[in-house]
């Protein structure tokens, strides 16, 4: 379990390499009902992911720097991971499943990482291809969520909300394999605050859901995951350790249809003028229509993992 | 001429109301050559002006608030005036030409004013419509642009930048009455930075550079202006207080091509997930097209001054 100690930690390694995101309203707030938006859409790779990535790669030794780093990912890791291996001169390589999306692919690449297509198999054999790999090459590991320095690295997000709202009621955070809400609900609750954080996943993806009622970690079959199209959160099943933090820190678990996520892209792009992925719009959503289960009379917070969205999508939207 | 204190007070008002933007680097920044968003289309309203007529707002004494305020303007500053009066509770009315943009209206009228439409003229017909109505109900006026206390807003932009990137080379700011310009550039000079503050507008409605170069104010015909994409950038000439402040405060002003706007408006949004008004754009525009005139190996931050743009254009941008 990450500590306070390894937060400030984290914070101290990000600054000036991350964005500071800030908190912005929802267009049309009400005294009686606020939400503002964390948006890590606009962090650097168009996701919280750099956050986790330069932390745990930063802390790696100079040895380790010069064997070269290897991670698995469906997207936004992989930039994340891509970028802060570039900015300190270390080689990246990549394992990306064929189904994510182009534009995460060609960001990856573009930040001069080597990308290695895989054509099949969900979030065991990318990490089993990433792993063979790692051991040829002697290449470091740099995991997507189930690691206490990756985690440390996104509960950066959560602190940056404690530090701009102390009175937050409610943070509301999407949840893919976990890392981010491991971090965040860490970062509120060892703060000593009394903050709801309160997980967002699909309907047709709610593995973690699951897992947080039945007490043990439930997998989801990939072909079922893969229909939502929220790509961010295809990962079958969250890791030992990001369980081991919601256990600890969360107070619910909560999910949204397909639809509802659509329309919260199309609002936040509309009225509040914030380019969103299907995974990072899911917060939102659960705002819009789940506010008979939601506390009430409480400053919101919604997380925004992500912005990376094909361009077509986002044309979809605007029509 | 504005000071020093006076920014100082305004940034010690608008604290917990506006939102203190970050500053985000271009997707494909390179060591040699780096520039930084400050996005100001992220601001409530969608952009920069609830800062000048928030601070002006709230400087008027209770009687004044009482007898309510109008406005006119094209669009920014109408969103930007009828959020602060919703806010503290004050009637607005505005007054906006017919050829403003749908999505301005509409939101101006989402915030609580009352909006008056124009079918012709320029500024000059706006403000002495604007000013008819203030006489015959005895309404406070706020001024758009030509107003220290505005002015002294707008500059608390400047002063965040100051903050947070204290080695700032370069600020490319947008021009169209010259409050954002006449803030910035004071609150960075005042603070003794010998950082180099360009305006920039569009090559057909570049009325501030004439005026700047011929050191006189310069007016231009609305049949010209009007032909900018840049829809804020269509007064036909800058005030007399925001004149005095770019001749005691800015380095220069350049102008970019309406092609040049457009491209810029696309990269910012395929590349940062940034959605800029055209206005907004013509900063990175120059940075990109301009690199001929523009200071090198200097950090460098382009003010994008909001993103007001309508669906559709938007939806044209991606394809």
């Amino acid at each position: 379990m990450i500590t306070l100690a390894d937060i400030h930690a984290a914070q101290t390694r990000l600054e000036g390499v991350i964005v500071r995101t800030p908190l912005i309203p929802l267009h049309n707030n009400t005294p009686d009902r606020q939400l503002f938006f964390k948006p890590e859409n606009l962090q650097i790779g168009g996701a919280f992911k750099l956050r986790g990535a330069y932390n745990k790669i930063s802390s790696l030794s100079e040895a380790q720097k010069k064997q070269g780093i290897i991670a698995f990912s469906s997207g936004n890791h992989a930039q994340g991971v891509a970028y802060a291996a570039k900015k300190m001169g270390i080689k990246a390589t990549i394992v990306m499943p064929a189904i994510a999306p182009e534009i995460k692919v060609a960001n990856t690449k573009a930040m001069g990482a080597e990308v290695l297509l895989l054509q099949e198999g969900g979030v065991e054999e990318w990490r089993m291809a990433a792993e063979d790999l790692a051991a040829k090459h002697n290449y470091v590991m740099i995991p997507p969520f189930n690691d206490e320095t990756i985690i440390a690295g996104q509960a950066t997000v959560g602190m940056e909300i404690v530090q701009e709202l102390p009175d937050v009621g409610v943070v509301l955070v999407p949840i893919g394999g976990g890392g981010l809400i491991s971090g965040i609900s860490a970062a509120l609750k060892l703060s000593g605050k009394n903050t709801k954080i309160i997980g967002v996943e699909p309907e047709i993806a709610n593995d973690a859901q699951q897992s947080f009622r039945k007490g043990s970690i439930q997998k989801l079959p990939i072909s079922q995951t893969r229909q939502t199209m929220a790509d961010g959160m295809r990962a079958t099943q969250i890791g030992d350790i990001t369980f081991a933090h919601i256990q600890a820190f969360v107070d619910d678990i909560i999910t949204v249809s397909e639809e509802e996520i659509k329309e919260a892209m199309r609002l936040m792009v509309l009225k509040n003028r914030l380019i969103t992925e299907p995974s990072g719009a899911v917060t939102t959503a659960s705002f819009l229509f789940r506010s008979d289960i939601l506390p009430k009379h409480a400053l919101t917070v919604a997380v925004i993992s992500g912005g990376n969205i094909a361009p077509d999508m986002l044309a979809e939207l605007l029509r």
